[in-house]
């Protein structure tokens, strides 16, 4: 009897074909829990994955919001922020201040690839959507995506300011060059947060160099 | 000369206060990714953390958003689905097969504890806020709960599935168990779903007896 009513029903028929395409993209973006990141868990005990991240940096949008710049929508960058590091799953995670991180071309190359094949899993209409939302982040123009990329910079370094300094101290990444290349990058899309922890960075540094 | 500004800007002052309340709580938040599940990652490998878990859930509520039941924002069901899990961090996961998971009261009571100094590290109108979708998801009445309730049950048989059968083995769970527990639970907020997973378990249990 099952097989008689999908065949008479069409939207059932429908429905079966398209909840396979979103899960099987589902089940393929599982595999983001073993992509590892250069930065340590809270506790110290082993680097975080980019799954977890993921959630982390979405609840850092949720809960940060109300210091977001006027006109940002929260929902959107909860969405982009889900989304955004999907593509690692075949580029991989390239660390913020491993040597040679500021060449990107390949590793952009890399990722487009990979947006092509993870989003093409799905329907064609969410395939778009969700294409567009990445491509939206990984331009950083508008105000949605200036401020998730800024929570995407500015979460690390409180990972390593609670862990006692984890992968700065794996890269050898100093005082001057932490300032350098993070503050414009948070501060473009969150400055209240960049004025933030800019003084826990000088607190961290000050204390390192007193020990 | 910092010191003068804050002293003269009441905001910023107040922006920090509130920033490190904020902070206080995501980085407490982080020690979400050491609460172990029973299920197991989609490769297997490993019993996955409810941090990735609620990533994953969150991913499944915005992927599958076109088979909510009407009327349900997916938009506050990701929101539920990020601070689904927080009260773990204290009260620790019970697995849903696990013997004496039925009984929920001690459980219950040990959430509501965590809840109320999780969600307490956080500024008064936002620890408010936090609590009540917190509060409307254990609920599980309205149908955005319902909905990120259902998800919650949906998403570890499909990864059961993609892994090889993982925690229903090792909690002896078999197809009349798993269907008496499940079925209702995904059915009420998620019938869609339910329809689409129910024949792929029958697949898989008939495929293991052939076995
Ligand atoms: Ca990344």
């Amino acid at each position: 009897m099952p097989r008689k009513r999908q065949t008479a029903n069409p939207t059932a028929l429908g429905d079966r074909a398209d909840i396979d395409a979103r899960m099987a993209f589902l089940i393929e973006a599982g595999k983001l829990a073993g992509v590892d990141r250069a930065t340590r868990i809270v506790d110290g005990s082993r680097v975080e994955n980019s799954a977890e991240h993921s959630w982390h940096l979405a609840l850092f949008a949720l809960t940060l919001g109300p210091h977001a710049p006027d006109g940002v929508s929260i929902d959107r960058v909860i969405r982009m922020l889900l989304l955004h590091d999907l593509v690692e799953i075949d580029a991989g995670d390239t660390p913020f201040f491993a040597p040679g991180s500021e060449d990107t071309a390949a590793q952009d190359a890399a990722e487009c690839r990979a947006a092509d094949r993870l989003f093409g899993l799905l329907p064609v209409e969410q395939a778009r959507a969700f294409r567009a939302l990445w491509d939206e982040f990984e331009a950083a123009e508008t105000p949605d995506a200036r401020f998730a990329k800024s929570l995407d910079r500015f979460q690390p370094p409180n990972l390593n300011l609670a862990n006692g300094g984890g992968s700065w101290a794996e890269f050898g990444v100093d005082e001057d060059r932490l300032r350098e290349r993070l503050g414009p990058r948070i501060s473009r899309g969150a400055p209240t947060l960049w004025d933030w922890l800019s003084p826990k960075i000088a607190d961290f540094f000050a204390k390192r160099r007193a020990d």
